[in-house]
């Protein structure tokens, strides 16, 4: 019952990573190949490097004729040049062979005038451009040399990397597993969306946030449903997570109240238990980090926006690990003017839901009106958080701030 | 023949997206209804409003006692006020309930002091602090209230929206169909990723990107392969596409080389066929765009990252509009600090790739060294392109753009 009397030390937010991190055995991810058109966000599992140039050879970036730069030289469209059209496999002084995008660059060559550049004349060509030396020619190796890396493990693969690794050959890719991570969510007042709640309750809208915040990161969901505030359920859910997948994420249950008791049955279920539990992370103080033989759990608040919050702190960092990513993935971030002045608690990591807008190239970041701390609208009225330091009571009016947007920018007038 | 002399004249992009736009007959979306767990990143088809408050009722924030505010003043740890538990229905005064969280206030509360700030003994509880009214309440309608918009059409459904959209009880959602479209790559000399090319040949990589580029914005790419270039070869392609998909893109044979048959190919299968051919755009000048009995075409250039590009100008717009949003989908911008100066066309809208960095809050660009215009390295090397406009002959040094990121920014220190 001592948990009753609160938290009696909170936890500065880095210090709780540490922790937490220390007592983690995250494996190297286990390995899936999967064809290219399957791997778009995926993250890369091995460094790549470079086979063979590309391109393979010099070839001709235009369709048009293959010559010797320097007997174009004085060419306009008022003085051509006359070239001999040749069929030769070897391109001789004043000679030009047609060539097509793509083709390597005949021997004796070296620049392509452009088919609109020339006029045919009784199978002599006239050139009307001044072509210097590699005019119009990609070189060989000029996109990617041999040896060169072309991805690193770790990498969340854009449809960009796709199209290098096909161009270098690859019909597939070598990417991390999907981590499987269970969702439990706790408490007695919860209904399934869809039913029809009873008087007191509440529809349970976590496990779906949750879900798919999971699959944003590229981590495999698995709902295990909703627990009643009840020591025997939650920890046979608990044991089906850990035995099923390879972390756990529960939300309620883990404040300091009488009917929270997801923090003791982890404890109750394996070491080391509940490492950190009390953040000085506002809102989201009653987070808990666990560990059950390695296995990590992350025990967020019931209260959706806490829920996000411990979930960015914490989940996003251990999803990325589990992918194999070096850092925690960033979300796009921009810096934007306050339009208003918010507190924050000294001490205290602090994330402001703000609105950011565009304008003019500028960005401003409105204070998204709180509301009470567990409206999850502001989430969808807002699209970034300002996070505000420990170190600092909040942020003025008119302060520069860092926003890490989840959420579209819109650009106003 | 006449296309042999190049192009005539080059179109403004906001021209050719105008002329484009008018002779598209872009539907309304299909609607689908999906369940939540499956419409992350989806589009919404609809409008929806709160069809009750959200909190449904004044509830408990958190595990305690409900009480009457005005019974606390003046209370402290070293000066508890003490109150009679109850277990009726109505708090009456100096009495207090047992409530947890989500639970509604009973009648005649007005506020919850949480449980570890109470001291319970003989059936009496010790209140240690003054509460105002309203305190550790979430208030009925505080975080939606009955008939507000919860959603618009057209909305990109993020984790939170489906949070919101389950706390008000749905399980599932209006989605738009994802648009089918159809990728054709041309071109005699490309060779399927996989196989082992001839000599002369590449291998082609811009149809497993620009179906990623289709699956990113939500729609559904239908890969037809490659044609070679050869009118009928093309022609066949291309109706297909039209009759299994809302929208075709080409990659390739778009220049005014003699084997760049696509826009011919195009112009003899319909009306009005190629409105613009030849852009104000670098890379991406010989990109057409095309209706076809008001289906959308979108003819790329076979050059990586040229076709890249037109596809950010044409089919990102195309996409978001087949999706019922009311504007193209904004990519994450930031605005950053050039370390190199850039030139760029009088008269064209150039996209220059750069590699932005964040170091100590704020944000550089580093112009990618080009190494021919065909290098889709530059697109992995690099994370976001700065759009020099049209009245502009580049960018300078140490000038602030704005640039928009299609990858991940690292922090550098």
């Amino acid at each position: 019952m001592a948990r009753l009397k609160g938290f009696q030390k909170l936890t500065l937010i880095d210090d709780a990573l540490q922790k937490w991190l220390n007592v983690l055995q995250i494996k190297k991810p286990r390995e899936v190949t999967v064809p290219l058109n399957e791997a778009l966000n995926r993250v890369s599992a091995t460094e790549l490097t470079a086979k063979e140039d590309l391109p393979r050879f010099d070839k001709s970036a235009v369709d048009g004729y293959a010559l010797k730069a320097q007997d174009t030289t004085g060419a306009s469209q008022f003085k051509p040049v006359t070239f001999q059209i040749t069929e030769l496999a070897e391109v001789g002084s004043k000679q030009a062979r047609q060539i097509w995008t793509g083709n390597p660059l005949p021997k004796g060559a070296n620049a392509v005038v452009m088919i609109e550049n020339t006029k045919k004349t009784d199978g002599k060509l006239e050139v009307w451009v001044q072509l210097a030396t590699g005019g119009n020619v990609s070189k060989k190796g000029e996109d990617v040399k041999k040896a060169e890396k072309i991805l690193e493990a770790g990498t969340r693969l854009t449809p960009y990397h796709l199209a290098l690794l096909a161009a270098m050959g690859n019909s597939e890719v070598k990417v991390a597993e999907k981590p499987r991570i269970a969702i439990i969510a706790t408490g007695n007042e919860l209904a399934e969306a869809g039913n029809k709640p009873s008087g007191n309750q509440i529809f349970d809208s976590n496990r779906i946030m949750l879900a798919a915040m999971c699959r944003e990161l590229g981590a495999e969901p698995v709902d295990l449903g909703i627990a009643k505030d009840d020591t025997a359920e939650i920890a046979e859910k608990l044991g089906i997570g850990l035995q099923k997948c390879d972390a756990v994420i529960t939300t309620g249950g883990t404040s300091v109240g009488g009917l929270d008791l997801v923090p003791d049955v982890v404890n109750n279920s394996g070491k080391p238990g509940v490492v950190v539990h009390g953040l000085a992370l506002r809102p989201a103080m009653p987070t808990a980090v666990a560990a059950l033989d390695g296995k990590p759990v992350v025990i967020l608040s019931g209260n959706p926006v806490a829920a996000v919050i411990g979930f960015e702190v914490f989940a996003r960092l251990l999803i990325c690990k589990m992918l194999g990513m070096k850092k925690t993935e960033p979300r796009p971030t921009v810096n934007a003017v306050m339009t208003r002045k918010v507190a924050a608690a000294l001490g205290r990591r602090t994330f402001v839901r703000v609105r950011v807008t565009q304008k003019n190239g500028e960005f401003f970041a409105e204070p998204v009106s709180a509301r009470g701390s567990g409206a999850i609208s502001t989430m969808t009225r807002g699209n970034g958080f300002v996070i505000v330091p420990e170190n600092r009571e909040g942020v003025t009016e008119g302060e520069v701030v860092l926003v890490r947007l989840f959420g579209n920018v819109e650009e106003v007038n």
